[in-house]
């Protein structure tokens, strides 16, 4: 059997403050869980935040780049995925994870929430983006959740996984 | 030079008589500016129609297909592109295209509108998805436009183009 | 139903002149037959002597690029495919294509040749390169087909189309 | 920084006997180095082989799979990375691999070879087909090497990491 892994989105160069501290602190839970990170593995935002969380409490960090090699991803991975795919890797970040947790909130992060709804994927929404939330809400059904701390994420996530 | 490649993204299965007809006449307006047309390939809902009207027109028709062959794809679809990638395959989508026009709305179709606008894609909002319309605006800016008939899309893309 | 797509694969840069010679006269010799040209559709090589040959002789010319726009595409492209998946692009070539034509041998030549023998692809090789021919030959058995000039090629592609 | 990764290459349901106990072997010496394992995932013929080696001895392994979902991949594989791109993740196979090693041959291998040469990874041939080592010999120059035995690829592996 394989690890769980959750999969964390948000946005790179141009992730808040929030998005950070709160993505950080996100990879810290999720380690203490047991759990593998998985995130688009770049050096930047959300991204960069969550593994390092992560890596703080000894988990296991999984990225999935969008580049050739794995020059610009974050030193917090363990596991650097090389696609060369741009944003053609973002279905695979959906794919590959048992849940969903979307940290922040932008373009690349929406189509990620949105191939995850499309692939039925469970999609817990981490942000104060009420604009989002009620968009995705609806697009998404039952298969989306909010919650408004990383710690409610970690419970939502482990009640489904259960 | 590349012809000029309108991308028309839309629901499969799920799609409404309303989104397959618009689709249809947006197909045949967009041939008649001896445009090319772009969709997801599959022989069912906005893909589909949008190939007919095309193919109607006298319009070359593209569809970039997410399975590995091109079985299940419309036979109103001139050149199968086919990718055997999936929902990977959305972003090639809008890669290609120099306009994407969404008609109606749905995961897929909003992980294409995403990725557009992560793209630097202009995209024209075709639907009367108000829920849906309110976030793209608010998460593409100026690359947002919306019309409400085929051939005020057709008129946007035309004044883009220019 | 879809047009006849015969895909021609051959080195970008690392082109021998008598690879781009071959690969214009085949690109006539497609156009001649009514076919679609499709290539890795970059600016060089290959890529871009069959698309010009096709064009020459009034042939519609796909090419499916590496990059994640269309700007290092060659200029006799009609329908620039723009997958930003770098290599990953290689499957979606031989996918698409009802014949694959290797004209000239390299690395990424090589790729599509094996994947379109994973994918069943009838394959004709084009070249004076024995060392690739005999490999092909018994890696694919009787997929592969060797040919010695355009015409030849053409010939073979005919008789398995018929 | 993340961990060394080598990937094995190898055939599927088309494995033999020598393919698939070689490949056993190679996992438990990957993991007793340390190093993590990375494979197409599959439960079957090399790559399942290898992962079950590396596991049985504590290694970490890796599996990028060609489905959308990761029912047919290896119990033996950690991480499951869900591309559902079918051979289009071939390439993220060799791009995320420090050395590659084929262990058997077949076109899903042989195109995996062909794209590590292209990406400029290093490249041991495991196994006694002379006619496919001596064309990727020439493919690839300096960048292939060939090795007899699993202890023999172990140790280029080794030195070329040094």
């Amino acid at each position: 059997m394989g690890r769980t892994v959750i999969g964390v989105m948000g946005p790179g160069p141009t992730a808040r403050e929030w998005d950070c501290s709160t993505a950080f602190e996100l990879g810290k839970l999720i380690a203490n869980e047991g759990w593998t990170t998985l995130s688009g593995g770049m050096a930047v935002g959300v991204m960069d935040a969550v593994s390092r969380g992560a890596r703080e409490n000894g988990g296991l960090t999984i990225g999935i780049g969008p580049t050739a090699d794995s020059g610009g991803m974050s030193s917090a991975v363990d596991i650097p995925i090389v696609t060369g795919m741009g944003s053609g890797r973002n279905v695979i970040n959906v794919l590959s994870s048992d849940v969903v947790i979307a940290c922040g909130m932008g373009p690349g992060t929406a189509s990620e929430i949105a191939l995850a709804i499309k692939a039925g994927k469970p999609v817990i929404l981490l942000n104060d983006a009420d604009w989002a939330t009620a968009f995705f809400a609806r697009l998404g059904g039952k298969l989306v959740q909010t919650a408004s701390t990383p710690e409610e994420a970690i419970k939502k996530a482990r009640a489904y996984l259960a």
